[in-house]
């Protein structure tokens, strides 16, 4: 797979909401940075623990990516990410940033968009 | 020029606040969307507006471009931009969108940031 399409795996996982088999394809010493958003995380295990909050008692996971880019080991979409959070529907725009590893693990995964955006839509 | 070089280009003449020789790249219909900020822009004249309103008093503009991919006609980076505007330092994490046509001209840039983290610098 190119670097391109471990991300394309990794959120088709996501999308079947398969978390752990997701997360077998980040690096275990993955960086996973939400950027308006603490705490930052490191690790695999902690990722996990992480996607599970956010989408573990969601009844459907779809994130829709529009527009993708590679570049050598880097990999870059623009996105809408559909999901519920607390019973709450969420539609969040995001473009992400996305570093594959020689061994096809991804090794960094940073997420910018507008925290308030989600905010709002939480306490709609 | 590829598309990442226009775009590469385009930041660098806005780094020397050659906001109208920039503005060159743009094709006349551009559209140009700061995602979590209303309104969206359309053509190149309101775009130049625009950027003189955010640049114009600044006495130094640093876009850096920590990374960036092209795929196609698309081209995504990674940036943190440095500015000033109303007397206050901005230093904004965004990652943004481009569009280039075949006649070397930027069609469509969008940036997706936190507004609160602009905000805050604003009224720091």
């Amino acid at each position: 797979m190119t670097p391109g399409e471990v991300v394309t795996e990794f959120i088709r996982r996501i999308g079947k909401k398969n978390v752990d088999s997701a997360c077998e394809l980040l690096a275990t010493d993955v960086h996973y940075d939400n950027v308006p958003m603490e705490p930052k995380h490191d690790g695999r295990d902690n990722v996990r623990d992480v996607l599970n909050m956010f989408l573990g008692d969601s009844p459907t996971v779809e994130w829709r990516v529009d527009r993708q880019t590679e570049t050598g080991n880097i990999v870059m979409n623009e996105r809408v990410d559909c999901f519920h959070m607390a019973g709450k529907p969420l539609e969040i725009p995001v473009m992400g940033i996305w570093e594959v590893n020689d061994q096809g693990l991804i090794t960094l995964w940073r997420d910018y968009f507008d925290l308030a955006t989600v905010t709002n839509q939480m306490s709609a």
